[in-house]
């Protein structure tokens, strides 16, 4: 018989995996709370009506479809099966947003807005597979909808800092806003080019500025226009300086200049709360989702080359798609398996995550059993996790399970320590060995 | 356009319902943890190999399939396609118990054994949906593989007597042994009839001892047999006094006597660890799922009428349906949703699980706004959930934005608080209102 295997692009967690990433989540979680925010869920199937349409014709080919249980496919034509519209009424969700987005709209009536919940569930999409690439994985959302307060972009940005600093990564904050981006497009007269000016800003430090601006003529822009794009290629300074300099080229566009106002009384707030995370106005930040409508944030690791770490922005009308327009919100989600793996490689994980039990009892017997079944009583009582060796096997054997699984305390109870009433505690990281009475095991376990 | 809705079985969880679930998940995977037990994730899809036929032709019909990506149904005949053989190679999870052990067998050279794991995710079944009944659902289980020691199911005991001690739910666990069911089958002659007479003996209260012996009579059993039977149905006492009497009946079954054996061992440290859990042997007990083949558990509200809040048992051989034999396994599985009603059901929620945020900044505008953040990342720094109204709004509706979403306290930082750096602290439970300088706010929030 073959050894079972997944479905390719699926994973399975082991424990050191899944202990490693619990401590993720929880840091999250917790920084989540901290601010406010409530978790909501939302089924692993949604309608395929609620899905398809919202990520793009690729976004729907890349959609897991599922069959209708029953007879799904009695009596229907070869084509009727192809298009699947009738085998097939669910699909898997592809991420956290569009359900919210419905969730929002359908419980428009008992929700008290502006509403700020969190949501950290898996999403599924069917990607080729490849490395870093899963066709399952976990977003953390955090988003508030039902108001236009910039104080919410203050306040992801605080949660970002709180996030990184509790999980130890040093990180940078990119920001832009696409009403500048809009903005710059406009002012040079090329409104309907704002993605391809974005992407050459982009390029900037790659090819340099020359080729730059050959490339937007290439891309259609004219001299004039590039000549007006010159100083904001040329940018410099910190934030305030670029948002200065900014100011005067987008003088004519009402929109950059409603950009460039937001951004300022963002990093307003910031400056004053005076954190440690360098948050830096990043004209070349885009960020590929078209329903962004205001400012947009991206985290880059300093320590550590991969993509962003985490992303998200202001959008005004997402809820639109399900019939409940100008409703304004921010958001933000955090990259689980990108951290998992900036953690992995800066050897981030405090000490002990990976470890499930602190105390391991030999078995050496009947009479010892019930002893130390006591033992382990007050030890969890304590809040300490402890167990024993089910079986009386071999003290080698027993001992190379503790190794194997890191366990850092031994405890053996003898019939020499029974008659002494004495456990002999060995400290596995440092090998040394001691007689505690029974009283006094719960104080020797660090 | 209509409200979105979601597939039907299926839920939205609101903050409210989220946060008391949370606490569930929370309680029930803390004790695991004190037991030593490490988390384990798999995929929600499966390939169907794995799944299909591990849960009866039932259960078979019952799976969710997923459609092949890429252009699933192209060039196949009406029939391929209804047998959906071909289109389909994925389906979802439903349960934890064979992906477990398609886990263990896959991971056999990697993991060390005795190989304790929990795993909380949820699963997904074609059920036709009905009240209490949904098509996703979580299981929370814990199992020990690779040993046959009933050191296993005396700690199970603990784990059920601690997580519903925490949870303040009174409870009684009733066991049974399937060597103990099939031993009795053997000593009466009927070793093939072995669910018949569990049945009758579970009607045993309802219908009393003549229904029960005429309705043995019905199914086939020899007037001798169902004497032989009635000292089993008369079985009363203690569970020491019901396997004394047991002895007797089972004394030519061998498989009888070991599962006797087993529970008075399970018993004796069951009482030696002196627990306040009532452990009661019920004969009547079966448990469904026929790969058990020793202890079977099955705990019960005594509050409360509802179903089985947690079950499990013995199993000997899960793993051999991926080709790995005679591996002996013991675990248990709570079920959440039914927690969760009977939780709900008797008011055991603690206060405040059901809030997410502990303070509330009212708006009243730039000013007044930089010293709330200020205060709220105190607040934040000592653990404590706070947050502000975004916008400043009518102080009328930033209160009621807090009543409704249960939130204990108010803080009022206006112009006059800022000249006296002060807070205006409510307390939204008795409406008290005291004035607490900027300095000492966190140690009067409680």
């Amino acid at each position: 018989m073959q050894k079972p295997s997944i479905p390719k692009g699926t994973r399975d967690f082991s424990p050191a995996e899944m202990m490693r990433r619990q401590y993720i989540f929880d840091t999250i979680r917790g920084v989540f709370r901290l601010f406010g925010f409530a978790p909501l869920e939302t089924p692993a199937m949604e309608n395929l009506s609620t899905l398809l349409g919202k990520y793009g014709d690729e976004g729907d080919k890349l959609l897991f479809k599922i069959l209708n249980s029953g007879d799904y496919a009695a009596g229907l034509s070869d084509d009727e099966v192809r298009q699947a519209s009738r085998i097939c009424e669910k699909g898997l969700r592809y991420d956290l947003t569009v359900p919210f987005a419905r969730y929002v709209v359908q419980h428009r009536d008992e929700l008290s807005f502006p509403f700020r919940r969190y949501q950290m569930q898996p999403v599924w999409r069917a990607d080729r597979p490849q490395k870093g690439r899963y066709r399952e994985f976990y977003q953390c959302d955090v988003d508030v909808i039902g108001t236009r307060s910039l104080l919410c972009e203050v306040e992801l940005v605080e949660i970002v800092e709180r996030v990184f600093r509790a999980l130890g990564i040093r990180v940078v904050l990119k920001m832009n806003n696409r009403k500048i981006l809009y903005g710059i497009a406009e002012a040079i007269g090329h409104a309907d080019k704002m993605m391809d000016i974005t992407v050459a800003i982009d390029k900037l430090e790659k090819i340099g500025l020359e080729q730059v601006k050959a490339e937007l003529l290439e891309r259609g822009l004219t001299e004039e226009a590039v000549a007006r794009l010159q100083p904001i290629l040329e940018l410099s300074g910190n934030n305030a300086q670029k948002l200065a300099s900014l100011r005067e080229v987008l003088s004519a566009s009402e929109t950059g200049l409603k950009g460039i106002e937001e951004m300022e009384t963002i990093f307003g707030h910031v400056a004053s709360l005076g954190l440690e995370l360098p948050v830096e106005l990043d004209l070349s930040l885009a960020r590929g989702l078209n329903y962004y409508t205001g400012a947009i944030f991206e985290v880059k690791a300093l320590d550590f080359a991969i993509g962003s770490i985490c992303g998200g922005g202001r959008y005004d009308d997402l809820t639109g798609i399900f019939g409940m327009p100008n409703t304004s919100g921010v958001g933000i989600s955090f990259g689980a398996d990108r951290i998992y793996d900036v953690m992995t490689g800066l050897n981030l994980f405090p000490e002990g995550v990976g470890c499930s039990t602190r105390v391991l009892f030999v078995n050496l017997g009947e009479a010892e059993q019930r002893a130390s079944l006591g033992l382990l009583r007050t030890l969890r009582d304590a809040g300490i996790a402890a167990e024993i060796y089910p079986e009386a096997a071999k003290m080698k054997k027993q001992m190379e399970h503790a190794n194997r699984r890191a366990i850092p305390y031994v405890a053996i109870v003898g019939s020499d320590e029974l008659a002494r009433r004495e456990v002999t505690l060995k400290d596995m990281r440092s090998g040394e060995q001691s007689s505690v009475p029974f009283g006094e095991l719960v104080s020797h376990i660090h």
